[in-house]
């Protein structure tokens, strides 16, 4: 059981990362208006929030400009826009995909107003996250390694993985539960391993987690009382398929008092609540409940969502008959 | 950290049970049709489910039958319409609530369909609640005793509190998170509290878990790792306010073979959609979260929704200011 002295004071290591703008992206394309991401900058400072993700860097050799909003490309230009030269002390950061984007579209810190750059990578594409973690770490960057999918890795594989990024420059090592496959006992076992190679190396571990199965704030939860110090959240829980920890349920929990629910609520009551009434969709239902449950990757039922279908029983029918 | 096995593995003696009618019930006064009630009670003899919980045996003295369906009263003749003599292994209950119920009601069970009493009480009310208790084990029943809003309680009380209802004839005792308030770690430290004094004096633990913070499955799961044995659910998390732990969810986790989600799936598409079709309203909202971290009555939350209030921010100010 966990010290009681633990669960009244606050560990001031743990950083919050809002992101609603990167996976809330995967919702909507990224088609969010410039109002939207400057009230959404503007709750995330009163809020006391770590990071703010603004999307994606993806290659624009691979993907359409047409078919996306810009936080799929997230130019510096147009973060600039938004945050100006962001002299405030909530950071800013993107995300690059091991395989769908440009070093060169990453240009020196220096020059950015970006300050963090998250990869994300499979277990079997390491390498590929190494090359652009040192990239990221050599042009001045702080950088993040999500591990994506690893509720369908092989444990010796993931430690192995694990060993390779520790020995990388790069800075906090992420437990993603992509397919919302994993319960909080879980969560408890992959902090442990986590954990002991970050202390092992001089690593932070951060968590991202999905709500498949309405554990997103619990299993967050359960990793920050597990010595995992970056919590990603999103407002509303937008994100894709049954969406991410809602960020207005994790700053209730915190018990730091640089934390401040109060703007997380309005922002959700003025700009979340506008977006579902404009017919964007996400959260937990139950034909991600069954992907989750099935550990399955949720595009079947962000499939099944995007048909408005709702014959639930016919849904688990095929995803049983799919094992 | 608990046992893998026991993560993979399970412990026979848990027991599952339904309270859609009863605490769902509280949303629509109880005014479900006999075709969902047969429905309800197929589906949780499919699904594996131990016990089903009919209603409340509310006095009829205090309460006008005209404004209630009728598991608000729960007769043993309108359960026969159901059950007919129940030649089955799934059990049926009814909750007593201390006050509000005549002993005169409550039949011997040899002349009764029902198995179990469940008594519901606070803190201060527990004389009566041990009084009901020992009536209902002098008829012949099952009692459970569900110890209410405890988030509010002081732990001496608490204490002694469970070490009388440990030296009655109740069979099992309730751990009941009546505002939603509590987070898996203190439900770690209520389940070690009262599995300490049930182990003392021969008794089962259970849970009543409310879904204000999204955490109702997560604290059941904490709990049954815990040792807490007798776990509420209803379909689609249906109760008052946020709801309840989803039976979905929970029969998704356990590993008993003996229990299987299929059944639950196919009356939450057929049955519980309706009802949120039809207007019922309850589930996991803003204002419920507010109340939960506030650790108040889900009252004010419940009067909000009624109105068809979205102004979550306002809401949030009149809570904070009444503290």
């Amino acid at each position: 059981m966990k010290e009681i002295s633990n669960l009244i004071a606050y560990r001031p290591d743990v950083k919050v990362v809002d992101a609603t703008l990167r996976d809330g992206g995967l919702v909507n394309n990224f088609y969010f208006t410039d109002e939207f991401v400057k009230a959404l900058y503007l709750a995330n400072l009163r809020a006391g929030v770590d990071y703010m993700e603004f999307g994606y860097k993806a290659s624009t050799e691979m993907f359409d400009e047409d078919k996306f909003g810009k936080w799929k490309f997230s130019r510096d230009e147009d973060i600039r826009k938004i945050v100006g030269e962001n002299a405030t002390d909530l950071k800013i950061s993107v995300m690059a995909d091991v395989g769908r984007c440009e070093k060169s579209d990453i240009t020196d810190r220096a020059d950015s107003p970006i300050d963090m750059i998250r990869v994300a990578t499979y277990v079997n594409t390491i390498p590929g996250a190494v090359d652009l973690i040192e990239d990221a770490k050599s042009k001045g960057y702080e950088v993040c390694c999500n591990i994506m999918a690893i509720s369908h890795s092989l444990e010796g594989e993931l430690r192995a993985a694990l060993e390779i990024l520790g020995q990388s420059p790069v800075d906090v090592l992420y437990i993603v539960d992509s397919y919302g496959a994993m319960y909080p006992e879980q969560i408890a076992r992959f902090a442990d391993m986590y954990t002991e190679v970050a202390a092992k190396y001089g690593k932070k571990v951060g968590i991202h987690a999905h709500n498949n199965q309405q554990l997103a704030f619990a299993n967050t939860i359960e990793a920050v009382g597990d010595g995992v110090d970056w919590l990603d959240a999103t407002y509303a829980s937008m994100g894709r398929g049954a969406g991410n920890c809602a960020m207005e349920l994790l700053l209730g929990f915190l018990r730091n008092p640089k934390y401040n629910i109060y703007p997380a609520i309005q922002f959700v009551d003025k700009y979340m609540t506008q977006l579902k009434e404009e017919g964007v969709v996400w959260g937990y239902d139950l034909q991600y409940l069954m992907t989750g449950l099935l550990n399955q990757h949720p595009r079947a039922a962000i499939q099944f969502t995007k048909e408005k279908r709702s014959d639930y029983t016919e849904f688990y029918r095929e995803m049983v008959s799919q094992e």
